[in-house]
């Protein structure tokens, strides 16, 4: 399972402040900090830039792009920034991958493309076209069919494609039936669409809300291994919590077919 | 997922000196703890009990049946204990539960007839004949096949079964595969019988061997979520191992449909 850090969230008011300031300091020492802790991967949560997309994502890409050569995760609902990144992140040696589409008709038109333009990998959301969570395991699959049909008129090869099947948190109502349904899709969905397609999951995400501390922790490294059994490829987690990362690299230990060793652990 | 103590083991020093004694304190008062700590149910592992079996099984299920009503599994390989253990819980409310048969023929022959006589629910292990454990995926569905065709053939009714696949030690040079097998398996087992037979696996055995004491609760709590994602119905453990029991409660609530609720973890 490769783990990508979600550290990097533009939110975050230390990051927004470098970000106003142009200070490339406190993102380079964020990502540092992410590799050491395991990340194999750097989510760049940029928010929607309403301000000054071009500029402000090129810079983000710039400063991770000096502090790591993993791959970049351009997370960004805003077309105009992320071309900004993935053409910052031609000066660079680091994957670039999309982060995401979804059924939304803004994102089939303008985000989708990009693939093809800078031949990067993408990610692709289980969401409704207006952004809804479909709960349904029907329609889950129904979801995913159909944005895999986006996925290939769009002239996209399959290895590009990642799907995300949105973890829902467990404090909403159908947070608990909806991600009961994303396991069984887990599980369907080399099947369904007949190639072994790679898988992604926001785990922080399960936890969102008002949640006592002490159960965030427990809530992740519980449903990790779960999603890990289920065939999921990628995660996209809080890399600092190390209980959670041991957990994801004795999940891959547990679950790759060979001798176990405890080296990997 | 029922956790059932594997705590109760006639080869601990301290029981087996109980057990010599014929003290039953010692026993009460582990029994006592197990379910203080969680346990749903307690497994009594007598051993073969190759001396006087039939009056140190009896006294075994008394001492038990004196500290809980929980259910009590019978875990002996030798006939005549367990149908003395058998008798003996007729004194009591405490369901009893035979642990188990196999396709060995000494066991079908002399183990699977008590589940009719007692009406009793029973375990069944995935083990070839001679005891080996099938590695690869077709043999464990092969054995598991064989084992109901037995249990059927003995004239009892589905809802008495419970089928243990057996979980290897990691350590074991097929361990990996092997529960890589049982996993698959866990998944297939209620399309492959026609029915949702119930499921159990020993999760200490994973750990069995020379295993950094570090790294055992850290595969325990890596591995549980993964068994129970597969649809695990019940698991043997070490109920003082509070993380582990936890994690078990967690995955509870996050697999059960229904509102999540912070009151069972």
């Amino acid at each position: 399972m490769i783990l990508i850090a979600d550290n990097l969230q533009i939110t975050r008011p230390d990051l927004a402040a470098a970000l106003d300031r142009m200070d490339p300091d406190p993102i380079c020492e964020l990502v540092g900090q992410c590799e050491a802790a395991g990340a194999q991967a750097i989510d760049i949560n940029s928010g929607p830039l309403t301000r000054d997309p071009v500029r402000k994502m090129a810079f983000l890409v710039d400063a991770a792009a000096a502090a790591t050569r993993l791959p970049l995760f351009l997370d960004t609902a805003n077309p105009k920034a992320l071309e900004a990144g993935l053409r910052a992140g031609q000066n660079y040696s680091n994957q670039l991958i999309i982060n995401g589409f979804s059924l939304e008709p803004r994102k089939i038109d303008h985000i989708l493309p990009l693939a093809r333009t800078y031949e990067a990998d993408i990610v692709g959301y289980l969401l409704f076209p207006d952004s809804q969570v479909p709960v349904d395991e029907g329609d889950l699959i129904n979801v995913a069919i159909r944005l895999y049909q986006a996925f290939q008129g769009a002239g996209l090869s399959d290895d590009q494609l990642i799907i995300d099947p949105v973890v829902a948190p467990v404090i909403w109502e159908n947070g608990v039936a909806h991600n009961l349904s994303v396991l069984s899709l887990l599980r369907q969905l080399p099947d369904l669409l007949g190639f072994p397609v790679r898988t992604m999951a926001g785990l922080s995400n399960l936890t969102t809300g008002k949640i006592p501390k002490d159960k965030k922790q427990l809530l992740e490294q519980s449903f990790l291994p779960v999603l890990a059994g289920a065939g999921l490829s990628m995660v996209l987690l809080n890399v600092l919590h190390s209980n959670t990362v041991q957990t994801a690299r004795t999940c891959d230990a547990l679950l790759s077919p060979g001798v176990f060793s405890w080296m990997a652990i």
